[in-house]
């Protein structure tokens, strides 16, 4: 048997002048973060980038060339501001048209006389992308290659995942652990790190948080391996016990 | 009188392995967003990497060189994950070591006794580094050049944006205005593209919001001139009556 663990990667992209505004808040990253994890995907870039057609175009070639998957969020709406298709079909340097599905949907979608010319516009994507279903509001997202278009608002993304995991060939899901501790970094740094040195090929994070009075730190362990987590685990219980300092409930 | 606008820009790198997990909710984009915009600076690019050297000094390398300024976020602590001063030194091929002022701070910071092996290593930082004061938590955060580097825990980064302010040189303010629409993004794309059309040098942006059973779509005009502000508001006022279209209280 290979024990050999393979490592999918992915980058996401949010194309949107109301995050780089500070207006809205991103929750997409989150989402589609934890989304992957379960696929044994994980994310190692994020960018996020103003609408803008030459930013869009060399970030997309960029990132799809480096990343396994490429996710992106935003700009495939009915208005002006919504050029993500547009630029998405000149970085694969595909034609932009009408895809034939995607205006069948909307056709059958809309009620005859609303299927007007901003809803046509949503039809129109690089050639032979494939569809992404939406059950939400009718207008799918699409798949060029490696590149995965989704729509910005969370609540019709989230929904779009729910039909798009059969297309991502994962690796073993990314198992996490969290130890709640009543201390403060500094205590531990040292014990931590020789804990981390011991097991490279587990991810150890220190995280302080302050919290409804409560100060204390999270350590979180990240692995594809249940077992190596519980060698970290039972380590850091060791140290912590030596040190007097007390596991708490964060919540 | 010279009309013309200077434009400053900023690229924000989040660094943390938490917030691309999905395990934490990021906050501070749109904390130093906003603060950004009112010294009239904006941001137009946002990273989010991990705790990775390599990965830290090839994106603030490449970020510095195209941004006015650049503002870290994460991996200023005291454990062995925190390792944005260490890369930020290498990047700069400044040497890493203990600051001396930051130094005299946190040892007056802390009771004796108290000051040990994991806080002394917050002291270390790229040499010649000028500090960024923390009102919160005592350990400071940096400046080398045109890059700022900020602790990730929200609430410590905004208390040092406030003690940051004069060591920006930004720009006019940039200013928005938002009208909320009881409508679908559809029935106003044409118009809203024509208002663009005609007022190239203001930022439109048009986004369909769905809370708590309100539909409906919100526009924002951004602008360092609000008179530019005001003529596109006429325009759009003029066309949504035309359409019947109502404005609405979002919230």
């Amino acid at each position: 048997m290979n024990n050999k663990v393979v490592k999918i990667n992915a980058a996401i992209v949010i194309i949107g002048n109301e995050i780089l505004s500070g207006r809205t808040q991103d929750v997409n990253i989150s989402i589609i973060s934890k989304w992957l994890n379960t696929l044994g995907v994980r994310v190692l870039e994020v960018r996020v980038i103003p609408d803008v057609e030459e930013r869009i175009i060399e970030t997309i070639n960029e990132l799809r060339r480096n990343f396994d998957y490429v996710f992106t969020t935003g700009g495939i709406g009915p208005t002006h501001d919504d050029i993500t298709s547009e630029s998405i079909s000149k970085a694969f340097g595909l034609k932009y048209e009408i895809h034939k599905e995607a205006f069948k949907i909307l056709e059958n979608y809309y009620k005859t006389g609303e299927f007007n010319e901003g809803r046509q516009r949503m039809t129109k994507m690089p050639s032979k992308a494939k569809l992404i279903l939406n059950p939400t509001s009718g207008a799918p997202g699409f798949i060029v290659e490696n590149v995965f278009c989704l729509p910005g608002v969370p609540s019709i993304l989230q929904s779009m995942l729910s039909v798009l995991k059969n297309n991502i060939i994962g690796g073993k899901p990314i198992l996490s652990h969290t130890i709640n501790l009543r201390t403060v970094e500094s205590e531990i740094a040292k014990s931590l790190s020789e804990v981390q040195d011991k097991n490279k090929d587990v991810e150890i994070g220190s995280y302080p948080f302050f919290k409804a009075g409560k100060l204390g730190v999270s350590i979180v362990l990240r692995s594809e391996d249940q077992s190596k987590i519980d060698d970290c685990n039972s380590l850091i219980l060791k140290f912590i016990s030596k040190k007097n300092i007390k596991q708490i409930n964060k919540d």
